[in-house]
């Protein structure tokens, strides 16, 4: 989830001019269409773009999704008929975006981070997803195809909820809410992640090491990049300037802010347990440490003096007496075993052993 | 106290949708009800929730006590007749959700954390506390029975203090107090750990663990978490803003919110003690390896030098003079004594010994 | 000075009652009154609290202190004959406070920390003191007799300075700052104490323990909560919103708040010196490690290859050639001390020597 | 690109006074101009300063950019005719400059540091790059030849974008919108090189110091230094205050504040992987030591009692009966093997094997 | 540079005492004018206070400059003369003060630290220095004789630059530039510091100590509490609201406000760079214990297995047959020598060689 997305080929363009950086995701760009109002639902595929532009001006609900990038005509011709501002086209195909809101009086542009957890991968993925809301329409542009939006496109379908009876700005909220829920599952993941951790290092602190710690602080690092701003994001639609976002959907809005303060705190929680286990993690090191430096003390300083006794009646001198005294070997052997006493005892009273 | 409320059961539900989040920790709902002026008192345990809502237009205060979440049908009953936001209702049985604030015109939302300690087992318990506030009614909501509000059930029914005479946000009031005297109680005891921790850091290091310490910065990790919010929470009850709050009740308002800033300074003092023992824990580890280091080195050092010594003389060459010699074996032996008088020396004054 | 008050024994009273929290630390409660004009000083010590009573309203200033907090009915006499809010009251025998003042129309309400320095004890002792500032008397709560007041007592005694010229809003500011000149005093002490550390921590390492760092963090993280809300209080004095000061005080308080800020910018310099000091302690032990594992090195790397070609010639087998050789005992005695020289060289080459 | 400007040379001097300050990077100074409106472009070198003098009060857009800061009478003269302050034209020659913005009344003076990649030295090299905007002039000075600005040249010559329909204030822009750009290219370089540090300290720990990791910090310390106040200059050119700035470019300006918020996103995010690189080396240091230290128990707590045993059998004692005994020497060698296994099995199990 | 001020023997004082805190570091006090205007100039030695005192309601600029602070009654008579608030002539004598600014409404009146680097002592020096500044005449008080100033004084005599015609509050302006300037020669010195230091770190780790390090900090420590509130002494002229500063002078505020930003960003970059240190000091201390470890370990494991087989065959067994066997002694050799290869073979492979 952590490239750094390259920019450089983009360096010395006029400002305005579309290039998609980033991966290139989807094979072909796939355009859907949905437009509903409180009787009413028609869901279809789009194959020429120009198939959108009747709904622009018809009074009930539309939104159109585009899953890919890279094909930059399409997104121009879609720009240019809604009248959505270059530099806005620009940072739609620009991945590296850092969320935020922009208020065009006749359009608000959002662009944020949709995280999702591929089960078969087992990793976090991060694609960028970018919304134009305007008076009857929701445009959104995504990097590939699936996405968290399949319980909202039911509500539609269904009627289920009041988002057949409400307005586009209640559309982009459910869509914004779905992708903030999904904030909560990558959350609940990690939280996973660190319990585990934590029971590890608490058991059996040798089976796991920083490498893991460092991986899940780095993710952190890129998720609280992407929940910070989109803060802002969910502040300034809670405010509600814009004459786009009706009243009624104001108390919405303020639900998602909660929510995002929310992910933001367990953010910094994980943060904060995170560094808590590093301490351990280190400390626990430094008692491994000790306790091979305790085993290879305790084994030295018993059977160096113990061999240095060995070694003194190994010498060769004529006239050493002891060596001719009948009961001095097993006196030897008693010394040796009362130093040994001695020693054990000492490092009990030191709490070595 | 720390378990991540798990939502993910939650994605994909249209907002407003009650599901409960969080461990079922009652049995049966319990619904009691408490209604009082300044003459009368009346008590009762409600069995079908319609009996509470005579009480909502009535001149006299009502309490409303429910424990336990997983009812839903209880609560959106009660919901709907009181005329509380289906969004509320939903952070009322969603046992994540970060203290707050919420002011309607007809009535105040608020969600906090309820601590308590458990004596039995040994822990804090944490609880979500949700509590409405209208002209002439309170209604709260518990994960389940048991709470911090016996005393002020008490004067309610001995009409001890001016509980009786004053209004429905002198209730909430009493009830928030309650709930944060409770707090200093926690504190209490986390006090009492971190002291006994120190003491035993100073005069035992070996007996405590990283753990402990770990342990308790967790905790603290949580508790402010909670308290942080409840600070806004109490703030924007003592600037008084909504017209449910009389200019009397504030004064008790400024109070609390003085008590809440005296739990957050004692949280941050000691986030810095337990920080501080950190230091002291690790330099204690290292210590304690040099104390180890020092008596290897002291031992390997003087019998290092002793065993080569009897090893010489222990060679088997034939023209070895020295062996011949009638004075060595004791010449010897002063000169490992001089030698290790020397190494003792030496180590007294680096200051090993 | 670190205690943490215990709350417990009060949870469930209702608020407003008044219950002596802290260790009774006076024997007996003692009330003195001292009332001045430009012309005269009557200064008494009060048996019964009604003598008080009639001070009230005359139009010299008059101070009443009262030592000792824990005679709660002469408190309540006191507070309800002066028109105190009960909750006021509560937070003067309550000893736990946090530093805060409160704007009554009729009156103003501190709470501060007094610290003195204890010369016998050799520690800092602190101490609550509240202070009531009425239009025409100051009335001080403190928890023990003796405290930092006496200069003040003379210049009213001997006219000295401009005190006796002015009202009761500059006897408020003589005594807040008196008590903030302690608090240089207090501050001094600790930058005695920090500096012999740190020569301590330079000529001879090993005399002083991480303890001692310990303890005076600890100080600074106490006195640090007593003064940076000191700090708010003294500001809001310096503001002179109240109509209880004058104009011509403000110019003292705005001079006593620069005191407090001086105070607040040592804390913070003694925090930063404690900080460095910590490693500098924490690498000295890493250093000593290191010295003691050199000791140990040299030694064991010059005579383990000794003592092991002591060992070849000391084994027993009969056909071992170079024992018949007249001069390979000499031979090997050189090569030995070949040996040794070389490993000097090679420590002397890395430093170690 | 660190080096500290030393300013000492200046002190003294009256408050205007050019001196430059900082390395001499060009031989002569070079002032190219370029003229242009929606149908012509004019570019010329200028020999002499006056040559630029005509096109101040021109319609069309000037930008008129020095090379070379080193040759003050030019720059003065320059100043003088365009009437531009003292103390900005020492700011402009004084190379220590932090990137800041002035609003006078007819012109904007901008400081900023210009980044650039040296393929050929390997290492970021920086430029100071002062910018004076005016109703229909740009006058940009810069230490050396060679810039960022190439492709702005270009769109400027073949009339591509919108650049020759739009104002001075676009030029500005466009100027400092390829500068910014240029960030995103040295954030590229640093993100690779992080990378790759951290794959490095992955599979071969000891293959990288910390020096790597310590030269990137300095790295990012002086980006950040640059940076932070770059974002104060963009936000004030957002804010479009000035009458220089026309409505229709403030969108641009937004854009590029979005692009310095990136900057610094990225730059933090640096900094906590570098210190997150740290731990990883700072644990790793620590857990080869313990490998070391194992090693070392290992063999020493084997072979110590093994040599002790061969040394009791290598006394000399006249009554040693265990020598005479037949089957004792392969007893002695099981006893020895019997010894080994039980080692090697008790540190199997605490895993150091 | 660091003392703290002992402000212990100020207790009890009246607030406005008189009481010089600090050293004496003036023998006699000195007090120097300049009186100037476009036209003339006049210098002189003054001997008794009262000689300023015609100066003070002439047109023409005055600047009184006394050097020495212990003479209370010069100083009082001054201030009493010029009309200077008693609490400011404590400050200027109480050498312990924060740097700040007042506005009385007819002069302004600032306190700041002066630093001077001592090449014979080469350490930084630091000094209070006092300024009022009225209409027409600039006080300045400073510790002891010799300063900065000494440009301004040129500037003055020679009409050099605009200071002759312009008014009192440019020459503050000018005198607080001088000593902003020397801030920067200080920090080249420390910059000079911090680079030989890390050049030492990199090239011969064992030559510096950590003392260094930390003696730099402690300076960068002192020196912020010194700069952080100038800024805001200089912010305050910089925005220029009392009547005494005109509105020409106003952008040389500015100018000077931002080298006072240079200050500060040069400092935390500093402090950066130490920390960064610390932690390159700290490792390489790892790094150098690591080595030794590995030293020791690979002498002891190739040497103790050796030991011990030699120890076998010192073995005293009546029955061991190795011992008669011919070729035993040099296959004996041949055995070592391959278990010295196969150690040195697989300590080069854990890369300990």
């Amino acid at each position: 989830m952590s490239k750094f997305i390259r920019r450089s080929q983009k360096v010395g363009l006029p400002p305005g001019s579309l290039v998609h950086l980033g991966e290139k995701r989807a094979e072909k760009i796939k355009i859907s269409l949905i437009d509903y109002n409180e009787n009413n639902v028609l869901e279809k595929e789009i194959e020429k773009v120009d198939e959108c532009f009747p709904f622009k001006d018809k009074p009930s609900i539309t939104w159109i999704n585009i899953d890919g990038l890279h094909c930059i005509e399409v997104i121009e011709k879609l720009g240019e008929y809604f009248g959505v501002h270059p530099l806005l086209l620009e940072d739609i195909v620009n991945t590296g975006q850092r969320p935020k809101i922009e208020d065009f009086e006749s359009y608000l542009f959002m662009v944020v981070k949709m995280f999702s957890y591929n089960d078969h991968a087992q990793k976090i993925q991060s694609e960028q997803f970018s919304l134009i809301l305007g008076q009857t329409f929701v445009i959104s542009f995504q990097e590939e195809e699936g996405d968290v939006f399949n319980p909202v496109r039911e509500r539609i379908r269904n009627a289920k909820g009041r988002i057949r009876k409400m307005g586009a700005d209640y559309l982009a909220y459910s869509l914004l809410d779905a992708l903030v829920d999904e904030y909560f599952v990558i959350l609940e993941k990690i939280a996973e992640n660190i319990e585990d951790l934590e029971d590890a290092l608490i058991i059996n602190q040798s089976t796991i090491t920083l490498q893991e710690i460092h991986n899940l602080k780095r993710e952190m690092i890129y998720l609280r990049k992407s929940v910070w701003p989109l803060r802002e994001v969910v502040n300034n639609l809670e405010r509600g300037e814009s004459a786009l976002l009706q009243k009624s959907t104001r108390i919405y809005f303020r639900d998602l802010y909660d929510h995002t303060i929310q992910v933001i705190d367990s953010i910094e929680v994980f943060r904060d347990l995170l560094s808590g286990m590093l301490d351990l993690y280190l400390s626990s090191i430094s008692n491994r440490m000790n306790e091979v430096m305790k085993v290879l003390t305790i084994f030295a300083s018993i059977f160096i003096p113990l061999t240095f006794i060995a070694g003194v009646y190994g010498m060769n001198f004529k006239y050493l007496p002891e060596l001719e005294w009948a009961w001095e070997y097993p006196a030897i052997w008693v010394i040796m075993i009362i130093i040994t006493i001695f020693m054990l005892f000492y490092f009990r009273k030191k709490k070595w052993l």
